[in-house]
């Protein structure tokens, strides 16, 4: 097999373009009551979804997430050949566990904050190569679970800087298959690590920023596209900070991404009013948003070409008590509707 | 694209036979006095690898382990198109820290010990897709990190019952390409995560084992073959009880096993002398045996056509903790001389 799906340096071409044939997004009461509130399938009451723990109730999110796209794409979870999931607690248990019973294949990934492009590139070019027929890619993030297992029990009441960003109680999950109606994933630029040397970490934003920057940069370049060749560009979860971070970057290249590009972690909440200092974050952040808002506007033809370019910050608290830095890693997958690359 | 390279339910066939163009493994002291101590690339004197913690010498170990692997195939990491790693520690951070200045785009997993097959699998995909010209699969484990971690700082001395493994202070890497000479992976069948309703930590062979069965079951289904086809069937981490009960199921079928069948984690130890119990585990089990004893035993002719399974066990000190199950999942790669299918 010659390597013949692959441009530039970094970004691989699927001919193909497999499509999106389910999508779904579960979101908790916060998130619900934020600018995105008429986007999600489901909004949890509570942060507990009827379950004795967080990281129960983070289990059972995305297990509602992964059945709700199921049924909304009329199929069986037994028609999927293989599922592609992370999530950010230790040892990625919410993903596994809530695929534990599913008899699907399991590919566990764990790509921080940038797991949703991960597991969409990957389960798209499954499907592209011709080894699936159809593959799915969730994830999500719980923010009780994960402010007690990064940061402090919430108890505490720990005090937060303006730099830091509030994580996302939330879930998406997306369903791919072998041609028919609905948005495409035409590309796949996977991300090299970037490490900028920040240790801050209330400050994701400008840690993951020059990763986005890296991973779009060479998107730009390997395909011949510029920003302008999208409806609109969607980094993950670098927050306001990071969001100007990543202009800056750019602007001082002399490229422009004025208003077509978005942060998710923007997007999900109003920080005026709900008091998430620079924005959200988490896993659950880039995948709800990815889930309930992008695709459907996608579906509704608000927007027809897409790049979805989901952020990590590769690190954990134990890293930064040894004093090391904390690198990112971005992967931007494009989607667009219709069939022509 | 037709689903082409799908046989039965859950195997892919690799038409083009991704070549395994380098590999490496690197070892810890006490694997390094094992009955396959002339077998790994790189032995350490003590458990630090020159480092001040557990955790940088995790870390120092997979990147000795993937620049062995590069400096044996004679590539500049540069040549490599994606690298495919994940780790036991918390937000897999070995893994992303020993790759954050090689330039290379990045895919996190996390499979448990289960890693080294499906960074393997995945690795050989995008070869055989034509996405990728070169690509890598690493991973690791430490003993002392990963024991502090999952259970207590080893100061405490805590008592281990017969059933428990000990973690394998190891690391392996497996470089693969287009063509070539060498040996190559035909086919890789993805696991489905198995819930056999174990919740004893100190008993993850009896957790595993079930997973595979199903993995196995499904490869021998699906290709047609049967364990004699197999000059050896290795499995990652079951330790001396799990291989006892995965034979116990495949004879409740009528299929016998035999001596064909190994496991990594009773080859690495002599357990006779050296007090691991029921053997070794951890990603690092299965990835030091495959980039030290068995792919060099390919080299050698010594065996032609093998079947790697690493296992995992999809838990966490938290699951544990909360009452869950103890979860498996195996992925099974047939690698074998020669290109022919």
């Amino acid at each position: 097999m010659a390597v013949n799906k692959r441009i530039g340096k970094q970004t691989l071409m699927l001919p193909s373009a497999p499509t999106i044939c389910g999508y779904a997004s579960v979101a908790g009461q916060k998130e619900g009551e934020g600018p995105l509130k008429n986007c999600f399938d489901l909004v949890s009451e509570d942060s507990y979804f009827g379950e004795p723990s967080w990281e129960k109730a983070e289990m059972k999110m995305l297990r509602q997430c992964f059945s709700l796209a199921c049924e909304k794409a009329k199929l069986s979870p037994t028609a999927l050949d293989a599922v592609f999931s992370g999530d950010l607690l230790n040892q990625c248990v919410s993903s596994a566990f809530s695929q534990k019973d599913s008899g699907i294949p399991y590919l566990g990934l764990y790509g921080a904050c940038s797991t949703m492009a991960e597991a969409l590139g990957l389960a798209a070019l499954l499907i592209d190569g011709g080894y699936a027929r159809r593959t799915a890619a969730v994830t999500g993030s719980h923010f009780c679970s994960a402010e007690r297992q990064y940061r402090f029990p919430l108890e505490y009441g720990g005090q937060r800087p303006p730099t830091a960003q509030w994580t996302v109680t939330g879930a998406g999950a997306v369903l791919l298959q072998n041609g028919g109606a609905g948005a495409k994933v035409t590309h796949v630029t996977f991300g090299r690590i970037v490490d900028a040397g920040i240790k801050d970490q209330n400050h994701m934003g400008a840690a993951m920023a020059p990763a986005a920057f890296d991973t779009l940069r060479a998107h730009f370049a390997d395909t011949g596209r510029t920003p302008r060749d999208y409806d609109a560009i969607f980094t993950g979860d670098l927050g306001a900070l990071g969001h100007d971070i990543l202009q800056k970057l750019f602007a001082d290249e002399g490229v422009t991404l004025d208003c077509l590009y978005m942060d998710c972690g923007v997007l999900i909440y109003d920080r005026t009013t709900q008091q998430v200092n620079a924005g959200g974050s988490g896993c659950g952040c880039s995948a709800s948003v990815l889930g309930g808002h992008i695709l459907r506007a996608m579906e509704n033809g608000v927007f027809n070409r897409i790049l979805f370019a989901a952020t990590g910050a590769l690190m954990s608290p134990l890293t930064s008590q040894q004093g090391d830095s904390i690198p990112g890693v971005c992967h931007a997958i494009a989607i667009e509707n219709g069939g022509a690359m």
